[in-house]
């Protein structure tokens, strides 16, 4: 069947979503992670909104992507103002991507109200902006910004504003339900039209106002639209974009359409749960097809059913989308994670040290471990499975008090740290912020007089989750640093039912790893 | 428009969730706020499945209820059986509820494989158990599990089972797609057979494998449905079911059908949080229609263009369902909320008052407190800003004390609590489990012997999440704790950056609320 080419704008419009902010590192990581699944386009940001985003396509270029194209987003030119001297496409060409999308009006209360431009201005304003960028090499796209709220209110000029952008030269022109409010079926009707009118390409970009996003884009493709916008996860603004993962497996599983590579559609829960890593966010359980509780069954029935015969109670085989089936109680966990994992380490040939690796990991998975964003973690652990691990100092006892004068009074915050390193016992004290403040710094303090280059290191980062364990026991805390040196990054995990204690095993992590990394071992 | 029934089944179904587990008290506590709101039909249990549910359908004839009706969930009888005989109808005649919803197997493979009937024993199998439950004056639904999987299959034979249930008296037949793997145009081609061939209701029951229960719950309506199962917020096992907040706000506000009761669509938000509380649960910030996210905007563009204009990037007026609009970074939030919470005061003809508990409750959400599943708390609240509010003792000082002997072992916790009653101070040390436990020991050495009714009050569940201030500080900690006695059970909430600081206002809290209690203040 005919290929959908997926645009995916993670960074741009799902950094809009509540609580999301991707440094300039999460951004890169994000682009080769996606690029690597497929993807055929990435909107890489809006070069004129921020620093970062300029920085963004500065150092874009020197990754060596095997497939997508970058796309940089921007807006139609200012009304009065030539394109070669609207700052807009100046950043725009300045941004030197293959692929620009370009954003107009297409509801004419938008153009008097929001702009304040005429009718017929605004559609010089898409033209010029789009024909500019055609000269100049560019391929673009043309996001029609509320095609089907414009439309409702004033069909004609909404379809004018597509006419315009195609005669400019615009290669694809996406039909934006900027609101999220539109129906299914007034979709359809709509796209038809539009091919009616147009010769171009057509697009569909949605949001999920109305938990319909998944199922609006693919009445869109079933009616002919060609490339589907969308975010990772469905984050964005307010309810989100459309969710791609959702829509590229429902494309590619129930439809038979050609997304993506061959092998992405495999990979689909591995780009979920990197991306929700990425940008700091729980993972949803119930989430369609990636989630962990997407094959999980409890009940006696249900169980017994799907031991018999799965399609009793699957619509898919887990495997398809790179899932896994999960029998609660009695679960295996996270397999074929772990081994995709451990096959860049030397020593997966060892069947019997992987089978202690998967053991151990599956075992720490279950306590409430995730190791998605502490490769750090996972390292020390495959060292010490494998004997290759020398502790650089021994825990000999902490101590954390938290302590509360008078009625209301913020509690100050104390930590001791005992450590042994060879023949040497040190003693350290040190107040902090909070609890974990104050016992790294006791810990620093203790070791930098043994280590003199943990001064190199500090932390980036620090996360505290609550998670249940998946064997139905007390809820645990599960804490992640992200530690850097001037050549890396690293992340380290801890969980306990104790906050002090997650943050200590992650803190330690980190500091092994910088010794261990810093003595080349 | 035609009036659509909708049936709630997050008792039940949604209870298969994974990490839900509703008490006895939560089912009462949900199916009067259900009631409530207008549900129709709620689906209370599975009385045979075990003993929770048996108990729920003794004690929820006590409940008066204004509109709901009550159903008891169960499967046909076993083959080989009479029906008098059967354990599962025997169950759900000793229920006593008006309707009764039977569920059967339509899909031969099943029939075969996970019965083991023979496809002609089944069809009696469904007429008999409809049969028997209605001439012992049942109200009889029949859900058709599997039915679009078995259409695929056997499309004769999963119509024969619909007819066997029609005219064995089923007064609705629903179509249910058990494993969410079916796509909307197909749910919207069988539905319209389905109705070509049975004379009774149809119903349907989605759940969200693909992400689109919500579009094949609205299809199925427009095709001719007249009931729909779901749960609310869309919990239940794997990606759960349809989302009945979804689909209530898109019959009634885009479709304009009726639903609920006439005020409902505006409580759905209402509904949505305390559905989460009592579950445990946390919010979904990015839930359509109802998710504290729904209607935030961020970002200088459409932030302006908003406030000039809010149909420029708002679908609907959130205070359609009860939602509201937030600015982010400037906000103003809760205040529908905080204004139906007052009502319940006599207090709340004080304008001044008001407005100043207003500001308070806001500036505490800011902060990260909830108040849906800590009445109590809020109670106190109210009682300060109405100066009705006199302290049962003073807090001078505590201090917690975790301490860490050697590598990897168990920290040890103990907390001092010293307090001020009167003019009598008391000082006392507990050890603890954890840090909140042993807190809560040695507060309670310390007030025993004033306040000796604080004896017969006990801990009954304590909940921690970690929250995001909606002012982009840093990240806090919420505890809430639930607390009873012999009459009856009250939540409080405490919010700090210090998981120990939260912990103790919550407990505070809870031990001035019972003592307000017993003083009858």
């Amino acid at each position: 069947m005919a290929r959908i080419a997926i645009y995916d704008t993670t960074l741009r419009d799902g950094s809009q979503g509540e609580g999301i902010n991707f440094s300039l590192q999460d951004k890169l990581l994000l682009t080769r992670k996606l690029d690597d699944m497929g993807i055929d386009y990435i909107e890489g940001g809006y070069p004129l909104s921020n620093p970062k985003d300029f920085e963004y396509f500065q150092q874009v270029r020197s990754l060596e992507l095997k497939h997508a194209k970058i796309v940089a987003f921007g807006m139609t030119r200012r009304k009065n103002t030539h394109p070669a001297e609207d700052t807009c496409i100046k950043a725009l060409m300045d941004a030197n991507t293959p692929v620009v999308t370009i954003v107009g009006k297409t509801w004419d209360m938008q153009v008097r109200e929001v702009i304040g431009a005429t009718l017929e201005e605004n559609l010089l304003m898409i033209g010029d902006s789009i024909k500019y960028l055609r000269d100049h090499g560019r391929r673009v796209f043309y996001d029609a910004e509320h095609f089907f709220d414009g439309y409702r209110h004033n069909p004609e000029y909404a379809l004018q504003t597509l006419k315009a952008a195609e005669a400019a030269g615009a290669e694809v022109v996406i039909l934006c339900d900027t609101n999220g409010g539109t129906m299914p079926e007034t979709i359809a009707e709509r796209v038809k039209l539009v091919r009616q009118h147009l010769s171009c390409e057509v697009g569909i970009h949605c949001h999920n106002d109305c938990d319909l996003a998944v199922a609006n884009s693919l009445i869109a493709v079933a009616h002919g639209v060609t490339q589907v916008q969308g975010t990772i996860n469905g984050i964005g603004e307010r309810c989100g974009n459309v969710d791609l993962v959702s829509v590229v497996a429902n494309l590619s599983i129930k439809y038979g359409y050609e997304v993506l590579q061959p092998s992405s559609v495999k990979r689909l829960t591995e780009l979920s749960r990197y991306v929700y890593e990425v940008a700091n966010m729980n993972f949803r359980n119930g989430q369609p097809y990636v989630g962990a509780s997407a094959f999980a069954h409890k009940g006696g029935m249900h169980t017994h059913a799907v031991a018999k015969n799965p399609v009793s109670y699957e619509h898919i085989d887990p495997a398809q989308v790179g899932n896994e089936r999960r029998i609660l109680v009695s679960e295996l966990s996270g397999q074929s994670t772990i081994l995709a994992k451990t096959t860049k380490y030397a020593i997966n040939q060892d069947r019997a040290l992987m089978g202690k690796i998967l053991t151990q990991v599956q075992d720490l998975e279950n306590e409430g471990y995730e190791f998605e964003a502490a490769e750090a973690s996972f390292d020390l652990l495959v060292k010490k499975a494998a004997g290759l691990y020398q502790p650089w100092f021994e825990r000999m006892a902490y101590r954390v008090n938290i302590e509360a004068m008078s009625n209301n009074g913020d509690p100050i915050t104390e930590a001791t740290v005992k450590v042994r390193v060879g023949e040497q016992v040190q003693h350290t004290v040190s107040e902090g912020d909070g609890p974990v403040n104050a016992l790294d710094a006791a810990l620093r303090k203790a070791l930098l007089p043994l280590y003199p280059k943990l001064a190199s290191m500090k932390l980036v980062d620090y996360k505290v989750r609550v998670v249940n364990g998946r064997d139905g026991t007390a809820a645990r805390v599960r804490v992640v640093i992200e530690s850097g040196d001037a050549d890396s990054v690293w992340g380290t995990v801890g969980v306990s039912e104790n906050i002090i204690e997650a943050s200590w095993l992650a803190l330690v992590d980190s500091i092994e790893y910088k010794l261990f990394k810093d003595s080349g071992t």
